[in-house]
């Protein structure tokens, strides 16, 4: 038997032993029924969600993995500052993830790199029967996105996407509201990813943020993989923000599926232009072209009828919004405007109202009950609840709440959008990645105040 | 020559003596130097047109056309209470417009008539060298789009669309802001037509709105006609609210151009569960099948690369709003939130800000100079402003600043939104009705304080 299945058999056990082990000395059990978390990636984003895992006391870290002396300094201040012993480290070059894989004994591992590592990281972790959670999105292509769907179901290992806005608190209380039937039947949801992330992409190669127009090798943190992507594609590079949230109050994958899409988009300018702005004309990536339109709008449509807009708009200035919109035969959510109208509910026919109120009373029992943990973990709580589904999914030994087949359905997105811009907004089909599962699958995220 | 050139000159001529004629007795000249409008269609709309050019000293109509004695007998109210003559009348069937083009000495026709009149009635017009102002939208067909082209190419004729959003005061500013260099580059930009006409759609086939669950013979007013276009097709059957504001912001078809476009139709539901709701199961129209999805989502693409998105959604509950938003690489406005984000000019980093202020600083000066004119004119003053447009076009006898080629490329999305969604979303190209002159055509709409 492969040792991660030893390891994973062992902490279901531990969890049985837990109850007793509660009146014993407490570092008799200490590590022995914690869960074993490998981190590939410390980065800013996972430099965070390694603090949220430490924050609990049913993990450890053993293990992580980088390719960037600094990022690595970052992430073991960390460690330092949570207390907890400083982990073993592998960064011997980029495939040294595959050395940790297979010789840790890890429950799972946490994946926060470049998007264009994400999948054979998350096949190597499979391979190696250990459970993964990955960053998005979880694949760039139509073939990884199987080839994760297909390892997962080979393995036995999970793959889950650490899709954090499906647990905004406004969201999940509007998925309860959805699930109340207080929308009627859904007809349309709108959502995307509108933020300015020029200072992202662009930066002095000393801090994350701005103060320069480098990428690349010359730029830090994101600038030196994420821009490279608007250079090469033009595609909604970003889709999982706007469509992971939609997915369970349409039943993607569980009751309704995806069926085509198309994607248009608008000229690439904002990237040029802040190059330009900021650098000069002469600044050698004032020379560059970006592939990426500024605007990238698709459309999707499902078969159970409904239709999805998704919105990707990074290069531009504008105010953040997900551009969220859910709608039904009885009424409309707006997140934009705040708002909310529902027939026969709505105190004046046909105006607005605040959907404060609304969000207040349907506010999740998850969010009900966690709400002071939530707080204050980063992205308005958000963080918390995604990082917490991975950890209940490991000591469970069961799939999370949003799977191997949600994680492709956001992802390949990107992909197929890309396609679809290639061939003038043709209509692509989206594959059906459950084959034929959705038919009979049932919900599982949000069902309850414990998933 | 044929009669109404004579006429169209002799108003010229008139216009001339006009400054003598102020100091002679004013009926000496009361008929003669007034234009001549024929009205047909004198339902709702067509009465409440006819109330705004009857305001004006300088427009005589004296001739209508309907085939509904009700609606008639409404519109010759209107003619008592603004003290004018009671026009002729041809009310013999639905041929009957055709005589009255042909007999009657006019310099222009106004219809407003069910959409699929207007395009052969404003063929007779032209043919009859009469200009032509249609409500929309002016065509249902790709061929009928291109006979109104060719047909006002050969007559000298012109045809105008009455789109009346396009003078809306908060869209003109923005206009006017867009041409200033505030937005910077234009790069994607939303409209639509999102109002519930369940009420429209629906009623007791006594009053126009709502009181029951009649359409066609059964209906009154909107409902006879309107709703079988429910039935019949999966379309965004009313594009030119929202797409003939934008275009000018765009120089369609001056500068600019529409290559193509995808729509894509959501689940048909509400029109059906409308009449259950207030009709019961049993009611005979509860089992008509309509084939219009209750929100119907078009992209198009233009040649310069801008996207522009519009939203069809008039079978569900909801606030009304035609979905504005004008993005380029400077800033946003987005109507639903009444906001705007001009980067270097708005206070705050990245947070919308009222757009008030600007909608007040940006008023456009025709606005600005008809205000006390256009205010209780109807649809918040707009209607004033197209029904002087065409009356302007009359006068000077020079083409409309809403000409020929908007109207088409505002109407075409009709049958073309309805092959796209046939086909599942397929990239439908859209015609060059300009063949090829949108490339040296000059913006015309919107100028100065005249037109």
């Amino acid at each position: 038997m492969k040792k991660s299945i030893n390891r994973r058999s062992f902490v279901k056990s531990a969890t049985i032993i837990g109850a007793a082990a509660s009146i014993m000395p407490s570092n008799l059990f200490a590590a022995s029924n914690k869960l074993q978390i490998g981190v590939i990636g410390t980065g800013l984003r996972g430099q965070w969600m390694t603090k949220l895992f430490l924050n609990r006391k049913d993990v450890d870290i053993p293990v992580i993995c980088d390719i960037d002396d600094r990022m690595i300094d970052m992430v073991l201040k960390v460690f330092e500052k949570q207390n907890r012993p400083i982990p073993k480290i592998y960064n011997n070059g980029p495939e040294d993830f595959r050395n940790m894989l297979a010789k840790e004994d890890l429950d799972g591992v946490y994946i926060a790199t470049p998007w264009e590592w994400h999948h054979p990281m998350c096949i190597s972790a499979m391979e190696n029967n250990i459970h993964v959670g990955t960053e998005v999105p979880a694949a760039l292509t139509v073939n990884e996105c199987w080839d994760l769907v297909d390892t997962s179901e080979r393995t036995g290992s999970f793959c889950m996407i650490m899709e954090n806005v499906n647990y905004r608190r406004d969201i999940m209380a509007v998925l309860n509201m959805v699930r109340e039937g207080l929308f009627g039947e859904l007809i349309h949801c709108q959502g995307g990813y509108q933020h300015d992330l020029r200072h992202v992409k662009f930066n002095d190669g000393k801090g994350p943020y701005g103060g320069g127009v480098e990428f690349g090798e010359k730029g830090f943190s994101e600038a030196r993989w994420r821009t490279q992507h608007s250079v090469d594609r033009n595609a909604d590079l970003y889709p999982t923000h706007g469509l992971g949230p939609i997915s369970p109050m349409l039943n993607i994958n569980r009751g309704n599926r995806m069926m085509h899409l198309t994607s248009t988009s608008s000229q690439s300018r904002g990237l040029n232009k802040y190059i330009i702005d900021n650098g000069g004309t002469n600044h050698p990536n004032a020379k560059i072209k970006f592939k990426l339109g500024d605007i990238v709008t698709t459309v999707i449509k499902c078969v159970n009828g409904q239709t999805i807009m998704l919105s990707h708009d990074t290069n531009s200035p504008r105010p953040y919004s997900l551009n969220f919109r859910v709608q039904g035969t009885q009424g409309i959510w707006m997140k934009d405007n705040k708002s909310i109208y529902l027939e026969g509910i709505s105190p004046q026919s046909h105006k607005w109202e605040s959907d404060e109120k609304y969000l207040e009373k349907y506010d999740h029992p998850l969010w009900k009950k966690f709400e002071n943990q939530a707080s204050g973990s980063g992205h308005g709580g958000m963080d918390f609840f995604i990082a917490r589904a991975f950890v209940e999914a490991l000591k469970n030994n069961q799939s999370p709440v949003i799977d191997v087949y949600d994680a492709v359905s956001m992802s390949v997105i990107v992909p197929l959008s890309e396609k679809s811009i290639e061939l003038n907004s043709a209509s692509v089909k989206i594959p059906d990645f459950t084959r034929g599962k959705w038919k009979s699958n049932q919900p599982i995220f949000g069902l309850n105040n414990n998933y």
